[in-house]
C-alpha cells in the first residue's frame, strides 16, 4: 500500500501571475473544474486582497468545486487574512495560506526587521487565521536560503499556533536536490509537533531543478507537493504537476502515490496552455508535442522490437490518444458534446448551440476537426457577450504592394467604418480599428500559431494589448490569420472598453 | 581552485535528430563556431554513417573549428567506425564515440544477444576505433537501467581496450538523482583503471530530471557533462547546457567549474532556436523570455529593495543585455557588422552587403531594429542562391469574403503566374504556388511568430513541408506575414526542387 502524496495546484495563483497569462473568472472556473476532474487535492484559487477580480475568482471557484480544498493566499497581515476568509465563505473545504519571508536577506532588506520579530508576526498571523478556518497553511518564504536551525524555530512556533500544513518554498529556485531533501529531513528530526502536520514543498525551476527538488523533499518526508500545470509560473516557472505525478508512477519502488487520474493530464495541459496563452515547448517532459516521438532510426528500430527499449511511460497513461476521434461536417451535436466532455469541457445548452454552429462553419472549410479545434470552438461562445464586434473586414496586401484594410465595427449596435494602410496586412487592419477606437493601445505581444498542420489549418492568435498601464489578453482563431488577428485585438479591447 | 568539468555539446547530433530541426551544413558550421566561442570542450558533430549529409557536416565542422575536440558517433560496428574516422580526418582533436546497449532489455530485445557477447562487441569496437584515433569515448546505452555490477564489468573491459572517456547515458530519462549519483559512485569504487579515464553523464529529461541527474553525477565524480543548447533533443530533450553551467556558477561551494563564457549563453540560445525552428518556451530556465521577469507586486517590491531577494543569477552574466544597442535606418554597415559579431555571427563581405541592403529596407518599415531582426537578416543571404524565387504576390481576404491570391514565380530565370482561392490568405497563396509547382507537397507544420511586440513587427514563419517521404524546413521573415508564409513555403521547396 503506497503512502499518499497530496497535490496542491497553484496554476490559478502562482501560475496566473505570469505576464500575458491572466484569466477572467469564467476561464478560472473552467480550469478549476478541470483540476477537480484531474483529481488534485487542493486548488490555490488566488490572492484575494490583491484585486477585486482575484477576490471574486476565489468566491466563484469556491462555489464551483466540491471535492478539493480551496485555498487563498495572504501575507502575514491581518487585513489580507480577513479578506481571504471572506472570499472563502462558500468553500466546502476552505484553507488560508499565510506566511512571511524567513531568509536573512528577506528579513533584513524586505522587512527591515529581526529574526525574533518575524517569528512573532508569523505566529500572530497563523493565530488570527485560525479564528476564521480550521485549516491554516503557513509558508516560510525563501526557506530554500533560510538557515535550517532558525527555520526549525519558525516552524515549531507556527505549529504551536495551530498551523496544519507547513510549506517550505525554494522561492528563488536555488537549492540542489540533496540540499533540499536534507532541509526537509532536518525539520522532521528537529521540530517538536512536526508529526501532526503535513509538510509541503513549493519549488521553482530557475536552475532546472524544481521537479528533482520536489521529489527529494517528498522522499525525505514531505507529503504535499505544490505544482502547476505545464510548470507555468513566474520567471522559469514552478514544479510541473505532470512530472511529479509521473515520476512516482514510474517509480513504484518509492511507495508513494497521488490521487491524480493521469489520463486527464494531456487534456488539462492543453486547456491551460490554450486559455493562458502559454504554448508548451515541443520537448516539454510528459506534455510536449514531441515527448513521446521517437525520431532517430536507432530508436525507432528499438521501439518496434520492444516498446520498453526507449519508453518508460505509455503515452495512453497520460491521456495522449493518437487515435482520438476526428470530427467532420457529418458529426452531430452529440458527437461534439461527447468530445468536449472527453476534453474536460462542459457547456450548457446555449453555449453548445453556439459552439455547434461554429463547428459546422469550420467543418465546411477544414475537413477534419481535431481536439485543438474543438477546444477553440468551446471558447468562442464567450465572444457573444462582447460590446464591440467585428462587422466586416477587407484586406489587400502583397509583395511590391502597400497593404490596405477597410474595417467595420459594431459598438453596442451602432456601426462605424474606417480604413488604413500599414506595413503588412495585420498592421493595416489594426490601424484601421484604431481609427475607430481612439484610445492609447499598444500591442505588446503577438503570437500566431497553426498548431497542427496544413496551410488550410485554423490559425490561433494570442495578443497582449497594453492600455493605461495594464495588459489585456486577446485570443481568436480563424482559418484566415488576418481576420483572427483583428478579432484577437477586438477581444482584448473588449476587456477594458466597457 | 575549482575542478574542471568538461562540456560536451551534442546539439548538432542528439539535438538535431528532432523532427523539423534538421540543419544544412552551412547552418551547422554557424552553430559549431558559436559553440567554439561559447567555450565548449567537445562538439559532437554528427553520426557520419547515417547519411552523406551527416558525413559532410562532420568533415566541414572539423575544418571550421580549432580549439574544441570534434567527436563523431558510431554504433559498435566496424564500418560505422571506419566511416567516422574518415569524416574526422581534418579535425585537430578528433574523437570517436562508439558503444552499445547494456541494459537487459536492450541486450535481449534489440540485440537478441547475451551479456558476454555484448562485452566482446564493446571491446572489439573500442580496439578497432583505437586504430584510427587516440581519443575513444565509449557509451553504454541505457546505462540508467543497466544493473550496476554488470555495467562495471563492461566499463572495466573497455577501459582495458583503450577507451579514454566513459559515457553513462540515462537514455530513457528514468533515473532519480540519488540513483544516478549512486551509479557513478559505484563505478568509481568498483572499476579498475577508472581513475585514468573521464566519466561522462548523458541524461534525458523525460521525467524533468536531466539537469539534476547530471549535477548528481558530477558531484559523485563524473567530469564530462553531455548537453545541448536549450535542452533540445528527442522526446523531452537532453540536459540543457545553460542549466548545468549556471548551477555550478551559482553553487561555488561545489568547487566545480567549466570553461563556458556564460555571457555567450543567451546569444547562442537564440541562434540555435532560430536556426532549428525550436521556439524556447517563455518560462525555460536561464534562456526563456520570462526567466528573469519578476511580475508579481510582492516580488517587484522585493527586487527593488534588494536584487538578491528574488534573483540568484544576474541576467548580465548570461548575456541578457536589456540595454543592447538598437539599430535604426541611420546605422551604418560597421554598426551592423559589430552587432552581428556580438551576436556570434561572422559574415563575409558579400553576405554583409546583402544583409545591409535588407537591413535598410527593413529599417524603413520598422523604426527600431533589434537583435532578433539582426539575426534574421543575417540568414537572408542564403536565399540569394535559390533557384525558385517569388516574383510578385497579391492577396485579398477578409471577413465575409473569399480569399484570393495571384502569384508570380521566377524559376531559373523563366517567369510563371497562377492564381487560386483558399479558406484564408495563406491557403490561397500556397495553393497558387502549387498551381505552378505541381509536385506532391504537404505543409506539415506551420508556425508564425512576432517574437517582439507591436502589429508592425517582423513576422517570422517556420514551415515544414513533406515531399516524397522527407521533411524540409522553410523559413522567412517579413512585416507582411502572408508574404513571409509564401516565402517560407518557397524556401522549403528550394531544398528539394533542384
Amino acid at each position: 500500500m503506497s503512502e499518499r502524496l497530496f497535490i496542491f495546484d497553484t496554476t490559478l495563483r502562482d501560475g496566473e501571475q505570469v505576464p500575458g497569462c491572466q484569466l477572467n473568472t469564467v476561464e478560472k472556473i473552467e480550469v478549476a473544474k478541470a483540476l477537480e476532474t484531474l483529481g488534485v487535492d487542493v486548488i490555490e484559487a488566488g490572492f484575494p486582497v490583491s484585486s477585486p477580480g482575484d477576490f471574486n475568482s476565489v468566491v466563484e471557484i469556491s462555489k464551483a468545486v466540491t471535492w478539493p480544498t480551496v485555498c487563498a493566499l495572504t501575507r502575514a497581515v491581518e487585513n489580507d487574512i480577513k479578506v481571504a476568509a471572506e472570499a472563502l465563505q462558500y468553500a466546502k473545504h476552505p484553507r488560508i495560506h499565510t506566511g512571511i519571508g524567513t531568509s536573512d536577506i528577506h528579513i533584513k532588506y524586505k522587512f527591515k526587521s529581526t529574526r525574533e520579530e518575524i517569528i512573532e508576526r508569523a505566529v500572530a498571523s497563523v493565530a488570527y487565521a485560525k479564528k476564521f478556518v480550521e485549516d491554516v497553511q503557513f509558508y516560510a518564504e525563501d526557506a530554500g536560503r533560510t538557515d535550517n536551525e532558525y527555520l526549525a524555530r519558525v516552524v515549531e512556533a507556527v505549529i504551536k499556533a495551530g498551523a496544519t500544513v507547513i510549506n517550505i518554498p525554494d522561492t528563488t529556485g536555488y537549492c540542489l536536490p540533496s540540499e533540499f531533501g536534507a532541509k526537509i529531513k532536518y525539520l522532521i528530526e528537529n521540530v517538536k509537533g512536526i508529526e501532526n502536520v503535513v509538510i509541503a514543498t513549493h519549488c521553482h525551476n530557475d536552475l532546472g531543478m524544481a521537479t528533482a527538488n520536489t521529489v527529494a523533499g517528498v522522499i525525505a518526508g514531505a507529503r504535499q507537493a505544490e505544482v502547476t500545470i505545464n510548470g507555468i509560473g513566474e520567471r522559469a516557472g514552478n514544479t510541473a504537476l505532470e512530472e511529479v505525478v509521473m515520476t512516482f508512477r514510474s517509480h513504484p519502488e518509492l511507495n508513494i502515490d497521488t490521487n491524480i487520474n493521469s489520463r486527464r493530464i494531456t487534456p488539462t495541459s492543453r486547456l491551460v496552455s490554450s486559455l493562458m496563452n502559454m504554448p508548451v515547448q515541443p520537448n516539454k517532459a510528459i506534455v510536449g508535442r514531441n515527448a513521446f516521438a521517437h525520431s532517430s532510426g536507432i530508436h525507432q528500430d528499438g521501439v518496434l522490437k520492444n516498446k520498453q527499449s526507449y519508453e518508460i511511460i505509455d503515452p495512453n497513461d497520460v491521456g495522449l490518444d493518437e487515435n482520438s476521434i476526428v470530427l467532420t461536417a457529418r458529426s452531430g451535436r452529440a458527437a461534439l458534446k461527447h468530445r468536449l466532455q472527453v476534453l474536460g469541457v462542459e457547456l450548457d445548452s446555449d453555449a453548445l448551440d453556439t459552439a455547434y454552429e461554429a463547428f459546422l462553419k469550420l467543418a465546411d472549410r477544414k475537413k477534419e476537426i481535431n481536439d485543438d479545434d474543438v477546444l477553440m470552438l468551446a471558447g468562442q461562445h464567450r465572444k457573444k457577450l462582447h460590446r464591440i464586434k467585428l462587422d466586416f473586414l477587407q484586406v489587400t496586401s502583397g509583395v511590391g504592394l502597400q497593404s490596405v484594410a477597410s474595417v467595420g465595427l459594431d459598438i453596442s449596435g451602432e456601426k462605424f467604418e474606417a480604413c488604413s494602410t500599414g506595413n503588412g496586412p495585420v498592421d493595416a487592419a489594426i490601424s484601421a480599428i484604431k481609427n475607430i477606437i481612439r484610445r492609447k493601445m499598444l500591442v505588446k505581444e503577438f503570437l500566431i500559431q497553426a498548431i497542427n498542420k496544413g496551410s488550410n489549418d485554423v490559425g490561433k492568435v494570442h495578443m497582449t494589448v497594453e492600455h493605461d498601464g495594464c495588459s489585456y489578453h486577446g485570443f481568436s482563431a480563424n482559418t484566415d490569420i488576418i481576420a483572427a488577428s483583428a478579432e484577437a485585438f477586438i477581444d482584448a479591447i473588449n476587456k477594458f472598453a466597457k
